[in-house]
């Protein structure tokens, strides 16, 4: 032991990086290895209280993912397609946002913001000021867009005359709904409100939804799980990049549309938003997520997660076994890239439901085969490989609808096991867009975050009493 | 020595792998080198006789190639558009072929039944038979589509009244031509000539083209520089893959063509058609690559090759500065994958113009870009990146304009140096379509295959002639 202390050390560090620091700021040779101990009792979780086989039931539920076949069926007007929405009484407005449950007082600005407009849009306040008191009043009813089994990107907000996509999964009859994208910058998803705001949402109620809807009757139910699986093919991971489903998508309408519609400048125009607008694709593959997972819901001693979803301020998961369940910690702040004249400084934490996409096994999980996004959110093509190679460690299966060529055409990650993230430290990576943490403001950029820990270690101590 | 061969032997073969056959069928426990030794001479070869710099004449060759903007201007009819293509007397009757330059008797089948379509098309033959003969009297003169700035897939067949897309250089002004495609399997470009296939090709001259070519004088130039870059980050290579960049012409055209046409029937008709064919964009990317490498030929000194293309029965190249000299070696058959009831026996040799595409940079050059595409020419994914990386060796610079996401955004490789060539003894790596060898008949596989080294080795004697 004298001898040891007598010689030039050379320490190995094993986890905290500050020791390591301590070390190296001494002039020490040493070593860092980024490693965190399995957390008592995780590994060997292999059975319920009462009795379960927990590894059957997640197999179940990625059996239940994968069989999915999302459809888009049609459309229609929020209030009047999605169960529930409809108000119950003539007092009951309800406004739909992403994530967990919040109330007014602990919501974010974006979504503060995109509910001013929503309310402006409704008809329910003239002024940013007036829709400001109405929502505070405690009138308007807000509840998260999964306990409609619709999803929002961003602030998600629906309010009831938003009109809305309806997808089926043909395997099991679960719907599943979102409203239209209305593209990137100041729109009302990242908090914008202003005139040009209203102005874009009420054409795309009274010109774009009609027309979608008119064509979609003329073609038929659209396959979304094939068009995403070809996107997949072609460089979208189909959270923060869709092009290539939007192309999609606009190949299987256009001809539809066409004959569907009379008036060729209303045609055109639908044309041109649509391939104006590169995400136009997300609020398809969401809903398409959506309508995958909803049947791998309440499994009995499942620990997967059915849902991923942040409001801006909580972040939050649900787990098969504990149903409608949710389990939040703080929403991270994003590390991205930041539209012109913005900073770090302007960002609103982690928000929407577009995190859908990574719990049905795309979006992050698949970064792999798409590695031009980079340019969007940042990082390097390699950190896009090894996102979706770190995502296989804390999944249950291998997608068998979803591939990536560039591995061989293997099956994406797909089926979050809380069990698998507590053993690991790891938890989901998502990429995701970011806005301005002041209401009215809109888009500041993009970016890649990973979920906290604290909502898995949560879902955890409710797997530990199933 | 004589204690060397007591000794069990464990040889090494450098290069010719029938020594390291011979030996391992006796059992020797051999080790086979993939190596061939540089010729003399190739490696040293800095100036022409006359005293130029080859590597300033080979760059200022990749700088023009890169610099091009080939934009699709507008349609026409070949014998009105494409200069030269008109009859100078009542008696002459051009149809332009793929690859260098043959007589009747020596052309493949594919050629043969390509031709046969185009002249039952003009309504110079009506059966077959009689095609044949005319083909055969000397009356109609066949010429490469090369000599005429204008490029063909497969046979490669452009007849007088065929309409085709005229491509723009706007950095040169040098203009390029090619038909519209007719989709896969039986098809005039395979070689097919039944009743169908002159049906379609009327359709297209009656219907798509006039549609087309409104909708482009309505939406004006489309920029292919701009949409192949963009296909190439969408999981194309642009050969073989065209399923983003037809998809990415749609959305360009589509708003344009409803604006420019009275009839939606027509117009769903015209959109049905692209979008039942993920191989229309290749009759785009041909000629944007063909007005792009028109600025490099005729430089003094330089080796960079200008043309690739095969006829199905002679595999041809150019040279910059030999100028319209080609160079040619027999057409190697390809290695693929064949569709249902066909093989390898079925097959004809190397055909078609559209290794213009690996000559810009893209296509086989390009493969590491679209690992999707094994799935229609066969190999791995891991062949596609091995492909691309290969191609670095042999070519004198690497694309600004084109670029590879998974290559972290490395610019493909181009300009094949036919000194390069035979240093290595690497030669250029193609995929393709596969035609059977008897006329009539059409597609029956796609593949991969690699450029006869004998036509570099001549153009390499002419280099030395400098």
């Amino acid at each position: 032991m004298i001898d040891l202390f007598g010689q030039p050390l050379r320490p190995i560090n094993l986890g905290l990086e500050s020791f390591y620091e301590s070390l190296t700021a001494q002039g020490v040779d040493a070593i860092a290895v980024d490693w965190r101990p399995p957390l008592d009792g995780y590994a060997e979780l292999t059975h319920t209280r009462d009795g379960v086989d927990i590894d059957a039931a997640n197999a179940e539920a990625v059996r239940r993912i994968c069989a999915g076949r999302p459809m888009l069926v049609g459309m229609g007007i929020a209030r009047e397609v999605i169960p529930g929405f409809a108000p119950r009484g003539q007092a009951r407005i309800l406004i739909a946002h992403s994530g967990p449950p919040i109330a007014w007082e602990r919501m974010c600005g974006p979504t503060r913001g995109a509910i001013m407009g929503a309310l402006i849009y409704e008809g329910l306040a003239e002024t940013p000021e007036e829709a400001t008191r109405l929502a505070a009043s405690g009138a308007i009813e807000f509840a998260p867009c999964h306990h409609y089994a619709a999803v929002g990107p961003m602030a998600g907000i629906i309010s009831p005359s938003m009109p809305v996509f309806i997808v089926r999964n043909e395997t099991t009859g679960h719907l599943a709904y979102a409203t239209q994208n209305e593209g990137l910058g100041k729109v009302l998803r990242y908090g914008a409100y202003g005139p040009e705001v209203i102005r874009r949402l009420k054409w795309m109620a009274q010109t774009l939804y009609p027309a979608l809807k008119t064509a979609l009757e003329v073609s038929g139910p659209i396959d979304l799980r094939s068009m995403i699986s070809q996107a997949l093919h072609m460089g979208d991971e189909c959270h923060n990049r869709n092009k290539a489903g939007t192309s999609l998508f606009i190949r299987a309408l256009a001809p539809a549309l066409v004959e569907a519609m009379r008036d060729p400048a209303t045609v055109a125009a639908v044309l041109r938003f649509i391939d104006g607008n590169d995400h136009f694709f997300l609020n398809l593959s969401m809903p398409a997520m959506k309508a995958m997972l909803l049947p791998a819901e309440n499994i009995p001693g499942c620990t997967i997660v059915t849902v991923m979803a942040r409001n801006g301020t909580d972040w939050g998961i649900r787990m098969s076994a504990t149903g409608d369940r949710w389990f939040t910690a703080p929403a991270p702040l994003v590390q991205g890239l930041w539209l012109p004249g913005f900073s770090g400084a302007d960002a609103n934490p982690d928000i929407g439901d577009s995190a859908i996409t990574e719990t049905g096994g795309i979006g992050g999980f698949a970064l792999a085969g798409a590695p031009a996004i980079v340019k969007f959110v940042g990082g390097t093509p390699a950190d896009a490989l090894n996102a979706t190679m770190e995502m296989y460690e804390i999944t249950a299966g291998e997608h068998t609808a979803f591939s990536i060529p560039a591995l061989n055409f293997r099956g994406t990650p797909v089926g979050v096991d809380v069990r698998k993230v507590m053993r690991t430290g790891i938890t989901p990576r998502l990429n995701t867009g970011i806005a301005h943490r002041e209401p009215g403001l809109g888009m500041v950029g993009a970016g890649l975050v990973q979920a906290p820990v604290g909502c898995f270690a949560a879902a955890f101590e409710a797997v530990r009493t199933l």
